[in-house]
C-alpha cells in the first residue's frame, strides 16, 4: 500500500505494519513517548482519505475522531492512503524547540572568559619527508611535530599504527591529525591524509528522564547548528529513575533500557544529519549529561546498587567510550564523554547546570535547581558546593499529565485568567498561526497559579464546579477546559491538579531542607537560578503563587532553560570549562534528603497552594485576601 | 581413513588431505619451514603399514625412501596406514630446546640487581563494602583502596564498568586484578571475583627471521616451565627481511606474512598451553622481541619504507596492541608488550640481547653480536651504545643448508675431525640415544675449521676430492659425509660451505667496520658476547679460525645463545629491566653499513679462510703452516 503525505511525500507500507513503523522506515519520526503502545497518545496523524484499520482510538477526543485524526502507532492502511501529520507530532520540529539560542551560548561561553577549545581538536601539520640523516620513524616524526607544538603527552592506540605509513606519505606528508584532551594528554581520534581542517561538528546531548535534547554544534565558531529534542522512549519501562531500575535489576532487562535510549538518541542524531548532510567523520565531539542513573543506562552500566541503601552508583566518574562500544552511531572510534556525576542522585546534569550557572563562580551565597523529573538543588559559592535530590516527577516535562506536552511548537505556555470574566488567554510556542497542541510545564504552573486567583480552584486544588462554565465533567473527573477549538479541547484535569501540586510540594520541601542542613535561610541567598525544560521562560511570580519557588524578590530570581544541555555545549568547546565541570563534580557534596525527616514534613506541608504555612508567603497571602 | 600412530594414538584423514595437514588438526605440529610445499624436507614420517600417495619425494634419500620415510605434506593416505614420527619432525620436541635453563635465567635476573615485578601484575584486595558515611562509587572505592596502595595513576578502560558492580559484590567485596604497568601508570586488564592470585603464566617470544622460540614462565618465581620453537614459516616468502618486505609490498601480501608468524605462534602457544594444561586466563603477560621488520609484520604495520632508502620503519617503540586486535589466540583483551625497536636494521631482538649481555651497565668496552639471519653488532659500555647490522643470512640456523636444522634434539653440534686418521667424531643434542638428524650452527662452524685443518677443503672452502674417503659426488657437486647411518648421511656440500664462509664474511665485516667507524681497534676490547641460536656453546676457536670471530684471547668471547627470548623473559619479570631495555633502544646510535665502502671492501676480504689478511689471525696462520 502506499502512504501519500500532504506534504508531498510517497512511503510504502505492508498491511501488517502501523503507519508509525513505515514513517519510521522512511526517515519520518513521530513523538511516541510510549514507544508505539498507543497510550501517550502523542503520535497523532489525520487521514484524509483512504481506508484504514484503526485498533486504538482511545487517547483520542470525539473531536479529533470526526477530524480524521488516528494514533499512527494503531493505525494500519487497508488500501494507498493520504495522510497529513499536525506539527506537534513531530519528533524533530524545524528548529523550534526552545532551548537556547546561538547567540545567548556564545555569549555565555565568552562571558566565562573561556576561548574556544574544543575537546577535540584538529591540527593541521606539514611533516619533513624524512632523508639519511633525519630517519627517525614515522610515529617519532609525528611525535617531534607535536610536541614542537606543545604537546608532550601524546597516547597513540595501537589502532593508529597499521594505517599510518600510507596515510603520512599519501599527500605529501601533510596530515590532518584529530585529538582529544584526556587526562592531561591528547589521546589521537583519527589522522587523515591532507588538510581535513573542517568541517568539523560537535553533538551535545541532555539524556533526560523525560526528554532528550541534543545540540549540534559547529565547533569552529561555537554556532549551535540546530537543536532536536524526544521524549525518552524509557517512559514506557517507568516514570522515574527508580521504577527504570527496577526493570534493569527485577526483570534483568539492563539491555532494554539501553537500547530505548540508544535508538533515541541514535534517531535524532540521523535526523539532524540528514537535514544537515553532515558526514559521519565531520562529527568529531561527543558530550552527552544526565542523571546518574540515566548517564548508568546510557553507558550500559548496572544501576542495581543505586536504588538501595546506601546508594551507591559503578561509578561517578566515566572513562571515555567508544560509540562502537555504546553502540552511538557515529564514526565507531569516536570518543563518548559522559559528564562526572556527584551520588547517586545528583547527576552529571547537574553539575553540568552548575557550569551553565557558573553558580561555581560567584562569591554571593546562590541557589540552583533544576526540575526535571527530579529536583536537584545546589546551594553554595566560589568556595563550597552542596546539593540535594527530590523526586518532583516528570509532570513538568507534559508526561502523565492529560493535555500535558513538551516545551516545543503548539505547546501553551503561558495561560492568563482575567479574575472578572474568567476569560482564558494563552500564548502557544511557534508561529502566529501555530495552533495548540498541549500544555508544556510554564504553562500548567501559569494555569493552577491563575486558576486559584480566579477562585477556580481552591488551595487544595479541588476544582469549583460552578465558577465557570470551563470547569466540566471529564472522564477522569472534574476538568478545566484550557483552550478549544473546533478539533479538541486542551483540559487540565483534577488529577493532573494533583500531580502538580505534588511536585512542586517536593521541590519547596527541598529548597527548604537544604538550606536547613546547611545552615541558611532563604534571606541569605542571594540569586536563584531556575533550570528546566519550560520552554523558553518560566514565570517567576506565579511559581512563588504556587508555592513551587520560595517568595523572594523576584529579581533574585533567574530562568536559564535547559542548563544540562547548556553546560555539556560549554564543556564541549573549552577545554578549560570541562576542566571546571570536573572540579565542580569534585567538590560538591552531597546530602541525602530521603533520610530526612524534616524533609517529609515539609514535604506533607506544601501540599497546599501556595503552603500549609501561609506566612511564609506574605504577598501570596495579601493577593488571596484581596 | 584413519592414521594411526606408532605412539599409540589414532586420527581421521581424508583421502585428500595430506598427513601433515590431518595431524595439525588432531594438535600435533610437524616441523614445516616451507609450510607444506614439500621443499624444505622437514616433516618427515615413517610409513609402517598400508597404501599412500606420494607426491614428492624430492627432499629425501634413497636409503630413507627405501625405509619407509615420506614427506607428510605431500603424503597422502590410500587406506588406514600406521605411522611414525620422527623426533626431528616434531615441531616442538618436550622441553629440549637448548635455548637456557630455568637456573641460569634466574641467576641472570638476580645478578641484575632485579627483583621479580612482572610486567602485569595481579593484587588480591579486600574492600570495605560501602555504607550510607562511605558511599563512594565502585569504581572510586577501587581508586581509593589501590592509592592506598601507592598506585596512583590508573588507567580503567571503559570496558571494566558493565562488569564493575557486579564484580566486586560477588565474592563480598574480595577482588583480584590485574594491571600492566604501562606510562608510569597501572592499566587496568583484569577484574575478577575473589582470590585469583595464582596460576599466573607469562609467555616471552623471540620472533627470528628464521625461527621462532617461545618461553613459558611461572611469573610468581620467575621459573621457566617450558621452551619451544619451530621455523618462522614466513621463510616460504624469502629467506631474509629483504625478500619480505618486497612481498609485502609488490605483492601486497602483508596479510599473508603476518598470518603466517600469528599461525606459528598460535601452534606454539596451544602445543604449550595444552602440554601443561594452562589455562587461557592464567596468561596475565606476553612479550614479544623480533627485528624491526620482523616486528612490523607480527604487528601487522607496513614494512614497505623499510626497505627503500632513507630506510624508515613505521614505529620504533610501540603502543601495547591488544591480543584480539592482532590475532594472538590469548585472552583478547591481554596486551601485548613489543620490545622496542632502534632504527630499520637494529630491532628489538638486539635490544634485549643487550639487555640479557648486561653491555649497558659495563664500565669496559664491550661488543656484543647476535648471530641470526642478520649479524647484528653493538659496541659500547655504560655511557654509550653504536650498532650495525650485516646481512649474514639464515645458514647457522639450519636453513639453506641441506643437512642444516635448529640446534634442537637430533642436531650435530659438534664435529671433530682426526688430523691423521681424518677419522670424524660427533656430538648430538639429545640424549645417549638420540640419532643425528641434521647439523645445526655450531656444528657447522666446527665442521668447516676442522676440515680446513685436516687439508678436507682449501681456504676458499673448495672440497679436495682425494684427501677423505667421505668426499663423494653429490647431486649438488662434491660433499662431505658428516654422519653416515643405515637411513641416510648428513653431508656438506660444497654450496653449503660457500654459504657459511659468506656468512662469516659478512660477520667479521661487520665488526671491523664498526670498531673502524667508532675510532677503535680489536684490541680496545675487553669482551665479545655472542649471541644467536647456535645451541649449548659454540666453539670460539673453531669459530676464530673459520675468520667469522676476530682472533683475540679466548677468555674475552662469552657465547651467550638465544639473547632475544632471554631479555624478553628479563623484561617480562621485572619492570626495572623493562626500563632500562627501553632505556637502551632510546640510546642507541644506529651506523648505517649498506652505504660504507669500507663495509663491502671487508666483506670481500673475507671470502677466505680465515681471511685474506691472514695477519690479523696470527694464531690461526701457525696452525694452518704446521
Amino acid at each position: 500500500m502506499k502512504i501519500s503525505l500532504t506534504s508531498g511525500k510517497n512511503i510504502e507500507c505492508a498491511s501488517d505494519t502501523s503507519i508509525l513503523e513505515a514513517l519510521k522506515k522512511a526517515g519520518i519520526y513521530l513523538t511516541s513517548s510510549c514507544g508505539g503502545k498507543g497510550t501517550c497518545g502523542k503520535c497523532k496523524i489525520i487521514i484524509k482519505s483512504g481506508q484504514t484499520v484503526s485498533k486504538s482510538k482511545i487517547k483520542l477526543t470525539r473531536e479529533e475522531v470526526n477530524k480524521g485524526y488516528s494514533l499512527a502507532c494503531k493505525t494500519f492502511p487497508s488500501e494507498d492512503v493520504l495522510i497529513d501529520i499536525p506539527k506537534e507530532s513531530m519528533l524533530v520540529v524545524e528548529g523550534k524547540v526552545v532551548t537556547g539560542k546561538s547567540k545567548d551560548l556564545l555569549a555565555l561561553l565568552h562571558s566565562t572568559g573561556a576561548e574556544i577549545k574544543p575537546l577535540t581538536e584538529r591540527l593541521v601539520l606539514q611533516l619533513p619527508p624524512p632523508t639519511l640523516d633525519d630517519n627517525i620513524s614515522d610515529l617519532e616524526r609525528l611525535r617531534r611535530e607535536l610536541l614542537s607544538k606543545g604537546m608532550a603527552c601524546l597516547r597513540v592506540p595501537f589502532r593508529f599504527l597499521p594505517g599510518l605509513a600510507g596515510t603520512m606519505r599519501k599527500k605529501n606528508w601533510e596530515i590532518t591529525l584529530c585529538t582529544i584532551h584526556t587526562e592531561d594528554c591528547e589521546e589521537f581520534i583519527r589522522i587523515t591524509p591532507g588538510n581535513k581542517k573542517t568541517p568539523q561538528y560537535g553533538v551535545a546531548v541532555d539524556i533526560g528522564t523525560t526528554t532528550v535534547v541534543m545540540f549540534l554544534i559547529d565547533l569552529a565558531n561555537g554556532n549551535l547548528v540546530d537543536v532536536a529534542s524526544t521524549y525518552n522512549s524509557q517512559i514506557r519501562y517507568g516514570d522515574d529513575v527508580i521504577t527504570r531500575i527496577v526493570h534493569a535489576t527485577e526483570h534483568n532487562k539492563l539491555k532494554e533500557l539501553n537500547n530505548a535510549v540508544l535508538s533515541d538518541i541514535n534517531t535524532l542524531l540521523s535526523t539532524i544529519r540528514k537535514k544537515h548532510r553532515i558526514d559521519i567523520n565531520s562529527i568529531d565531539c561527543f558530550v552527552v549529561a544526565g542523571n546518574t542513573t540515566m548517564t548508568h543506562l546510557f553507558l550500559g552500566l548496572d544501576p542495581s546498587a543505586i536504588r538501595e541503601e546506601p546508594y551507591i552508583p559503578t561509578a561517578n566518574t566515566f572513562p571515555l567510550a567508544f560509540a562502537g562500544e555504546l553502540g552511538v552511531k557515529v564514526n565507531p572510534d569516536l570518543p563518548i564523554y559522559a559528564f562526572p556525576c556527584v551520588a547517586s542522585y545528583v547527576g552529571g546534569d547537574i553539575v553540568s547546570g552548575v557550569l551553565a550557572a557558573q553558580l561555581h563562580k560567584k562569591r554571593e551565597l546562590s541557589i540552583f535547581i533544576d526540575i526535571g523529573t527530579n529536583g536537584e538543588i545546589v546551594i553554595g559559592n566560589s568556595d563550597w558546593l552542596a546539593a540535594a535530590a527530590c523526586s518532583a516527577g516528570p509532570c513538568f516535562e507534559g508526561s502523565g499529565i492529560k493535555c500535558g506536552m513538551r516545551a516545543t511548537d503548539g505547546a501553551v505556555e503561558d495561560v492568563k485568567i482575567n479574575p472578572e470574566t474568567l476569560d482564558v488567554e494563552i500564548k502557544v510556542i511557534g508561529n502566529s498561526d501555530t495552533k495548540p497542541a498541549g500544555i508544556c510545564g510554564s504553562g500548567m504552573i501559569d494555569a493552577v497559579a491563575e486558576m486559584l486567583l480566579a477562585g477556580i480552584i481552591d488551595q487544595k486544588g479541588k476544582l469549583q464546579k460552578d465558577v465557570s462554565g470551563r470547569v466540566r465533567e471529564g472522564e477522569d473527573g472534574l476538568e478545566f477546559v484550557v483552550y478549544s477549538d473546533e478539533i479538541r479541547d486542551l483540559v487540565l484535569t483534577e488529577p493532573d491538579i494533583e500531580n502538580i501540586i505534588r511536585a512542586k510540594a517536593a521541590i519547596y520541601a527541598g529548597f527548604s531542607t537544604l538550606l536547613k542542613e546547611t545552615g541558611f535561610t532563604f534571606n541569605d541567598i542571594r540569586k536563584v537560578y531556575i533550570a528546566g525544560g519550560f520552554g523558553k521562560f518560566l514565570d517567576v511570580e506565579k511559581a512563588i503563587m504556587l508555592g513551587m519557588l520560595p517568595e523572594l524578590p523576584k529579581e533574585r530570581f533567574e530562568y536559564l532553560g535547559n542548563t544540562s544541555v547548556t553546560g555539556a555545549y560549554l564543556c564541549m568547546l573549552s577545554r578549560k570549562l570541562r576542566a571546571e565541570a570536573e572540579d565542580i563534580a569534585r567538590k560538591m557534596t552531597y546530602l541525602e534528603l530521603s533520610v530526612s525527616r524534616s524533609f517529609m514534613d515539609e514535604y506533607v506541608s506544601g501540599l497546599f497552594i501556595p503552603h500549609t504555612n501561609i506566612d511564609a508567603f506574605p504577598g501570596v497571602k495579601r493577593l488571596l485576601e484581596r
